[in-house]
């Protein structure tokens, strides 16, 4: 994942959102919850944090306080109490370039409409977003950000016929908004009491709910919890933070559904469907990276999709090695998935620096060449004399593996196979992720036919696309299966978007 | 000052612009300037500060910077450089509630628009702004924050028909919005290559246009400048900055006037009219507090108003006394003006400590009775045994004043004779002004009967509307003048607003 | 003072200390009263701060807290927690080099001593610095800072004999110090419950004593309060401070003279006396400069001396002229002087920007030339047409009053006849004040014999030596005194430090 | 290692230091090798960083930067920039209580002596400091701080005699400072061009030398690089930071080894022997817990160390379980190593969230009750119905460990049997680590006799003293071998010290 990390190929947002189920005000602090449910979602953004809560009456009162860096830093204490009366709330958490200026880009958006206020979070891009702006711009709407949820509040507020209604009807709205842009967005809008969670159509973007245990079950020995006994609900990006705030995992908000998440419950209130034929389209590298390993998608841990992708790095690209070993940290379950598949011993090969951090070193030529070096000893005794295999969770550009292969040899390794365990990125992502451009991508450049020399790596053979769809729908192929699969049809459990892999995009791109 | 300092009563907003007048790119670092323009607007606004520039070109790039604090604070170096390439650009500085979340309030604001990005900088409150986001929100807009500016940004925007026009005619738009709401505002708009400078039919904030001087005649003996050696145009709140950035004063922006400056000069091209029979409106405590008393407002210098002001009231209330002082310093002028008046001898009696800032010490009783006399130290021997009479510009609440008497008394003046060189505050502002609720100004209150006693001085008298009206309008009247006009009539060389003494306004106000 | 500020001419240094008088632990908060006695000192170092309190028992326990910067930035309300169990204290504020690692050398000192813990802090510079650092080294005692402080702490620690007393007999060691060094100190030493406040015997740096006074009656009408009624005792560099804290001036302590304070009281211990025939050498650009308007020295008022500079100005180098004003703020008492003495209008002609600080603008040559203008704004009206005396307290380099004299030709003055109200500075000081090198003071440069071209004024005339020395000793010398007072004999009232003007310094410098 | 954390049991300091070896000045940055090499300390201090470098020259120029935070906060690009220029320097990083006033504390400690300046770093805790500070202070010498370090340098000034000696014998006063204190210290002294590198004669702390490499062999394939090429010498605490600057390990420092190191190379000038009879005393805690999995202490690799200790716990306390698991990450090692000997499979069952640091919650009932799970996910497919091993490093005081049983049991484990790599901590440390009273230790507490229940684990095994020297002493014991060890004789590779888990002290303890 070193790579991801310095090529910033991250999801751009987490969303997380908050109902207190009893008598309000409850005893229930909703804003504490979101705030440990926004730590949960740090990895998923941390450039910005925002939360705004809402008393739920009518009208509402809305509290709100955003901040720059991690949640830790955006929220001191005297920004939780700000907004400590809270009955339900939602925030949300961000990547952005920097500076201060950017604050005005933090989410959630509040907007005051003729109806009333609104509060919106979201994760995700719109594909067509060019065209939905000068939509709304020709209708005379001014819009001073170029973020797409922006876009989205004011398609909201615009959604005719404004005048005539006498009460605002939200969910027409909301199903319009889907009406008008396909893909990609988990959304979340808070309007009075209510939250309304929305997954699109193609379900892009992850998104699922949790119920809040009382505390008193807590302690005790777990087991079931009767509905009766729901102290709230939770939405979010990922479930992995369920369990730090005595959330059980309830399920997934389906593509295309809105769900209405009120004191009384969630309700489905319509699911927009796809066009006839389209298959789902959850992005492929929520499994592969971005997801914390934690996390529940499709009723399978993220954690085992990437064990099985190392059993089948395994057994579409097994070497004749002595060991396996991972780059730390995000690659040990495809190492420890490949080394159990090829039955050779899982040792740790480098010992990672957790405090390397940014030194504001302007290095010397001799500093440079000793390059990302600084970030990893190696155990020497783990593998010297010995023929390593090496598992990477990716290789995008190629220029940080390269020092670990030669540290590992310095230190006595006599042979360095590296397998990454997702197949080569080589197309651009129009949903949200944020990729270098094609000419960046090793895949797309001439040294990619002797990628091993390279990077002076013995031999380096990458996942399948195939074999990371098998993984990823719940099996691990043979080479036989595999070979089907390549020739084959479409995914078993549902689609997956690929797009940044094979160039196929889940719907036709419109500029 | 000190009242007007501790109750918050101040100046919302300076506007500054800069066009550079030569072949862009010029040599002229219009960003500079600003800064510059915006550290001598710093009086109008303390807590952020935010400066557009742009390359003039077609379509135009805009490079954007606000942040928090002085100027200083908001534009570091590297701030600076982001803006460096602009040919004009405009600039604004701020006061607000705390808060690093109030960057999104921060002006000018950009705004993308359906005929390109116009950049909007305002000072002023509209005065019939709940009405206005009424009807933007009924057209289907949302309104993310509760500030005039970004109300006025939509009104631009949205002005009809939007879609016949195949090339905006932003002075149109403007007139438009002029027609909508009649004051208070002085608004910057810059598009492209121009900035449109507006000022409110009433005229009730200020704003001026100046010349940039080359430097090579800067270094010279001065003396006149032809138009042929402009480097560029100014316009600005105030003209209080135009030495500091080799600007020299040109003129006022006239109540209602739309001036576009671009590199070809500056010229009017409409003056929108007050309803007949209406006088203009300026702002009267622009004068008496706001204003740096080496502004220029029609005509005559802040300065000499207040030392005139002194003048009046050492005529409307003489004080049999040994010496006249000031609580400094921007009561200076006005016991100056008093002093020459009353042919007494002007002395110090107050020395102020420039370093009290915020100490955060919760008092106990002892230090709290203390009170605002850490501020000031007494200078003794100038008046010990004396009768002094102590100028103060305002007493707004009656609570900063006393601890003041109390020094002066313990340090050994025999009698303290206030005079307070503008009349009491009595009515709120609702055209950009901050003003403490009618309970709390001492005017409204019973003590106000017995002021002399409540605060601890031999007397207490506040120079008088007409008075104020006749410093302001050129003259000193003698008493019987002061009578004339006190049954009299309108002023003289034209009206301003005196709404927070008299309660007459210079609209009808519509909610 | 522009000049001084920008030149870095400043004092050292600024002690305070307090003993609370009643039954300890008393309600009065020590630490708070010198937290405010620093915030009256800040003029004499504003980069950083530093409290010790104790709790006076045997042993001491003694609180801490040292902060960079101003003394409301050094002391957060958790830094004023820390210290407010103490019935005593010493605090120090101070100048230095930029830099974190300078917190280091911030004061008050604490030192571990075989008697037990003592705290310093000092005020001044120890003539022979150097001799008394080799004399401890020689000892074997290493020292860690430059700072004087240090080496007198542990010249304290070290005097012999050490194993002999059974206890440890700190009047004795301070007499021994004042024997190894004649000057320049002013030094505040806590052990246990008792404050010892020591100046040196030449008097060079001031220090004085007052009494709290309770707050029962500050309420009151003042009047005289009785010892039994003594909550507390301060001693502080200046008085300036007192009044707002509640303190009434008690009296100077004497050169050389060891004050013992303790909630018993203040005691003498005992007074050192110079070498036979040296006056004192009290420093006169306290008078000058340094020290607050409202301060005493000598029993008479700094700003009342700074008016009498300016009336002897005045008889010196009489002006044909039509106006009198200031350089703000500190020439101001000057300026009034020489406008009474000559007979003249006094008028401000400059109106300073209170907001300009420090603005990372790299100017180009166009602004560069605008110099320190940006500073100030004319206040044309009162000087147009007009000749003016332009009155500041000194010219040291020359290069910020040339600006101040463009700017007010170009704004229409006449004439522009610049008056210095302190004579020339042409040699370094030794004794605790930072001077630029001899190089850079006008003074002693070939441009000096004609600084009116130089500089672009009329004409320049700065006070006499013997005016100056005149000024401070009572009267105001007629231009036959002056005669007198120049072929004459020393001083009146008691000797003072020229040495920075004349080259004559106190003591024999030895290196 | 949670345990530890949390509990602040850890290190006190590391050391770094670095001689360039070519013609002065070279072009090896020291200063940046310097940082480079604290950064890989920082596991060993996080709170204060500094650097001291010097130009080698007589006199030497010494410059030197300290700041409080990471290495990358405390060293900012114009910190380093001061530090350019030297020749060879020396660094160290520290924990210490918070505060900025303990920035005064932070080493290397320079001091000013007769002979010249020192500069001293220092790791470890001297046994003996009060009677040694006893008896410097009786000497006449104050001391400032509580720190070894300042009493270490106040030690090697004073050294006698003093004045007899034409030129300082550091070598002597180092031996003398040696006699003086037997442990604890590893310690680098900086005098003109020369660091004496030095252990204590128990060699409790650690210390090593490495070999920079030109950087044209660092290219290269690597292999032997003669002596002709080494770039410069650097000494360090652990050897786990020479990989990242291109440096070889050479050697430890001995017990009690003074080591010269200059531009001509390293030298032996003296090896001070221990008392008769006594073993040396290696804290054996720098391998349990303290030094980075990649440093090499005596001959052997930490990290193999940590895995034969998980292969003898698993010896010594086998358990009937389906699954080998850690607590990440120190643990794994361990894990590693029993999971190999007990033949069992090797999972991860926990998830760390990375992002958790120290949100401000001031967490209710609720939130309080789910305690630390906050840090960790499950990864429950790798457990659930199966029984789990979990190996942590230490349990101390039994708060962290239950929260992750409980969560582990809630999501399905069948059986939870801890197993403890180290054996309890029984007793304080005096030589340098930071130990919980003896109360707060759980082996010193009724509570440990059912330590399984106390915790909520089916069973609990901490490892025995024996198998820990045992492993640390380079094999695994089997049960017999193990309990020859406890009825055993001495260590065969040489002593350590064990004092905080079996109370013997390496040296008589004297107060």
């Amino acid at each position: 994942a070193m790579e991801f990390e310095e090529l910033g190929i991250r999801e751009e947002c987490g969303v997380f959102g908050c109902v207190a189920a009893g008598e309000w005000p409850t005893e229930l602090e909703v804003a504490q919850v979101i705030t440990l449910g926004l730590v949960a979602l740090q990895h998923r953004g941390q450039e910005s944090a925002g939360i705004v809560t809402s008393n739920g009456a009518s009208p509402p009162v809305y509290y709100s306080h955003k901040g720059m860096g991690l949640v830790s830093n955006a929220f001191p204490p005297e920004a939780l109490q700000k907004l400590e009366y809270g009955n339900l709330g939602i925030g949300h958490t961000r990547y952005s370039t920097t500076g201060i200026s950017e604050l005005q880009n933090c989410q959630p958006f509040v907007v005051e409409t003729l109806h009333g206020k609104i509060a919106v979070a979201h994760n995700g891009e719109l594909v067509n977003a060019q065209k939905l702006r000068k939509q709304v711009m020709r209708h005379g709407v001014g819009l001073s950000t170029s973020s797409d949820s922006e876009l989205i509040m004011q398609l909201l507020a615009l959604t005719p016929p404004m005048e005539e209604l006498d009460t605002p009807d939200w969910v027409a709205r909301i199903k319009n908004l889907m009406t008008e842009t396909p893909t990609s967005y988990s959304l979340l809008v808070m309007h009075q009491d209510v939250i309304y969670a929305v997954r699109d159509p193609y379900g892009n973007r992850p998104l699922c709910l949790g119920r809040l245990v009382p505390s008193s079950r807590l302690q005790g020995a777990g087991g079931e919890t009767g509905s009766a006994e729901t102290e709230g609900w939770v939405v979010s990006s990922e479930s992995c933070g369920f369990q730090s705030i005595g959330a059980r995992y309830y399920r997934e908000v389906l593509p295309g559904e809105i769900v209405q998440i009120s004191k009384h419950g969630v309700k489905t209130l319509s699911v927009v469907p796809r066009p006839e034929g389209d298959p789902p389209a959850f992005c492929i590298f929520e499994y592969v990276y971005f997801a914390r390993p934690d996390s529940i998608f499709e009723g399978q841990m993220v954690y085992s999709v990437r064990q099985r992708c190392g059993r089948q790095l395994a057994i579409e690209a097994p070497a004749d090695a002595d060991v396996v070993s991972t780059v730390p940290e995000s690659a040990t379950p495809a190492a420890l998935g490949f080394a159990q598949q090829a039955g050779l011993p899982y040792v740790e090969v480098l010992c990672k620096n957790r405090y390397v951090g940014r030194t504001f070193i302007q290095p010397n030529t001799r500093l440079r060449q000793l390059g990302v070096a600084k970030k990893f000893g190696a155990l020497t005794d783990n593998f010297a004399g010995k023929r390593v295999v090496l598992v990477d969770d990716s290789i995008v550009r190629g220029n940080t593996i390269s020092p670990i292969i030669r540290l590992l040899r310095e230190a006595g390794a006599k042979e360095v196979h590296i397998r990454v365990a997702s197949p080569p990125i080589r197309f651009p992502c129009y949903m949200g992720i944020n990729i270098p451009t094609k000419e960046e991508l090793i895949a797309n450049r001439p040294e990619f036919e002797n990628i091993a020399r390279y990077i002076g790596a013995t031999s380096v053979v990458y996942l399948s696309v195939e074999g990371l769809v098998a993984a990823v729908q719940g099996g691990v192929a043979s080479r036989e299966e595999k070979d089907a699969v390549i020739g084959g049809k479409a995914s078993r459990k549902g689609g997956h978007c690929t797009a940044c892999l094979t160039g196929k995009y889940p719907v036709e791109l419109e500029w």
